[in-house]
């Protein structure tokens, strides 16, 4: 992994040419960088399910890395190309909320209606960009394929050294969306599904923080689930566990949990205590 | 992307190892070269959609990169490995007209009914070879799989320094089939949607050039568009736009416009003018 | 593909971003590996298929490359991570079997019913480890995600330097499941389908050195088919010929063998002699 570390998160699939394209326009302008997938199968136009997934992987990535994400219904329209530099990495992306996780990761929350859009703004010690500048774009610039056309060429010139400041105009504000929060009631901690992953397992945004003490009970879509296990394999049947996100996972064991349930993405989840 | 850029373009898929394979075939002849992925998901043995989108995607890699192109339902018949240099690039892949579209960007053209194969001229400047060592292959060589036993290896050994000239004897003609070409009338030019992308937008080979002046309509399905949009989020109903391919484009916002048509590749598109 | 390679083989799929963060921790450990990616489709859970996958595809890579293989149904369990130091590469992954059919190629078997899991000894050359040491983890160790909080780093700083015997003990016994094989009567070998690829071939398990001498016949699911031919294309119905692994394959030219005949993998498949 030799360079400059540059990963990819889009919902443009694999099937088409789009992330070769987008490749490609990288190694044209940085070839001493290096590109890694992070997933392209967002679901079409989801920035949040983009957002989630996103912000679940970043953090594993090296101080310095150069993240792309692409999930751009707005692509054309005059939602704003931007670039953002915090402590540990760079997120060059659309300004359409595909960044709110990890916002909030980092404090910076919107307080609306889960998933309604607002602003947030840029803290000391971060910089962020409104990427104005075509010099640094591929030309004819398409109004449907900024990924290849503007964020990858800015990722690759970011990446060779030029600096964000040279390819665009200092922001303060960015775009954001609420998150689902939890609530907590007396004895109960009432959350909901956030992801359903390949294997069918339910990952909730219920974190330790949030669930009572005493002896636990999980409940979603009419199952309930007695106790809080360790690993997959601690039952036969439906169980709840800490997942590697570090918030309440429903599973079955070798089996699908949410197809055989029948629950999706949404979904609400209870957990309290039997005290 | 340190050393010599490959990239695999291929009908494999990814859920084999066969990728895999062909990736460290190459890895062991030239450890200093990069291996990156265009699409394995060509529909099998697909060679016209395979051309297609090679194409659309070759075009923004940088001078002198290394194209794989592994579409080949006649593996281990008679027809021919080849390589072929150009002042851009290289190309390895079975000689079967999975070069068409590149072709046909230089002005190289199969005058015949469309998707007919015959042959093509190779132009000065251009070299192109038989692959016909077998010193630069894996042994025993598989009558399936050239993919990881000779295209492969190929590769490797031309990212490490060894010329085509010293793999395979000179050809002057390649195989190509012909592309199908928009017709024009007077007020109207008729093209077919060549490719479905990932989120149904239909793509066709009508490029601006192509399309009468005036307001424009355009048709598909029995579907009647009014006006040629900039983008996707341009309108809440069907649309038109100049695609990131330079041709005319068709999407439904927020939705796949090939499942809501009921639209195949191959089917007719119209563009008109109202005057 | 500078520096040392580290290959990845899992059932994670690619939707979500469970091979981006074994990436990324890859490169926070060892910026100056290559990750080249096998196959993350396995079905999930299959821990056979998961050794086939890997099987078939590992020989093709370097001598030194890092494998990591993690179909791990029993993650967060007593089941022992491990690596494995061969003369030709190293092998980190669970304890499973998923390295049987390498085993196997080495002369390592177990001699049990097909599938039934047993223990092989290490012979001598090569060197197995229980990975225990923690201090080469991510903290905190997930229960459900050993590939990116255990397998990927323990992988990450083995390329940095770091030897196995200082993450881990070592142990003379490995997991590993018997396998299918074929029966021989007179004239006759009886196999079965060991794997349906992308393209709906059939691949046995049957190997050149089991079939009959003379004119062959297979049969598979009521078919018939005479002969052995080349390549695909020597026939434009049903038939066998040797696959790229070395064993009999059945296909459908330009179609789909499984779907066109019902066959799923297990499927017994007799080739005999007509004399």
């Amino acid at each position: 992994m030799a360079g400059p570390l540059i990963t990819l998160t889009t919902d443009f699939g694999r099937v088409d040419g789009f992330v070769g394209a987008m490749t490609g326009a990288i190694a044209t302008i940085a070839p001493d960088s290096t590109v890694i997938d992070i997933t392209h199968d967002i679901p079409p136009q989801d920035i949040a399910t983009g957002a989630y997934l996103f912000n679940t992987t970043q953090r594993y990535f090296p101080a310095g890395t150069i993240h792309v994400i692409v999930v751009d219904p707005g692509v054309g329209t005059h939602r704003r190309p931007i670039a953002l530099q915090t402590e540990s990495a760079t997120f060059i992306c659309p300004d359409n909320g595909v960044l709110s996780y990890m916002f909030a990761d980092a404090g910076l929350r919107v307080e609306r209606d889960p998933f309604v859009m607002g602003q947030v703004g840029v803290p000391t010690g971060w910089n962020a960009f409104h990427l104005k500048d075509p010099s640094y774009w591929l030309h004819p610039l398409s109004t449907t394929f900024h990924g290849r056309d503007l964020f990858a060429p800015v990722a690759g010139h970011f990446a060779a050294g030029v600096p964000l400041a040279a390819m665009g105009t200092s922001v303060v504000e960015l775009t954001a969306f609420a998150l689902p929060l939890p609530r907590e009631v007396p004895g109960m901690a009432i959350g909901q599904v956030m992801h359903i992953d390949r294997f069918g397992n339910l990952i909730t945004n219920l974190r330790q923080a949030h669930l009572p003490a005493g002896q636990l009970t999980v409940e979603v879509a009419g199952h309930t689930i007695h106790g809080i296990t360790a690993a997959y394999q601690d039952s036969v049947y439906l169980l709840a566990l800490i997942g590697s996100s570090g918030t309440i996972e429903i599973a079955y064991p070798n089996a699908n949990a949410a197809k055989t349930l029948g629950v999706a993405k949404g979904a609400e989840v209870r957990v309290y205590s039997a005290r």
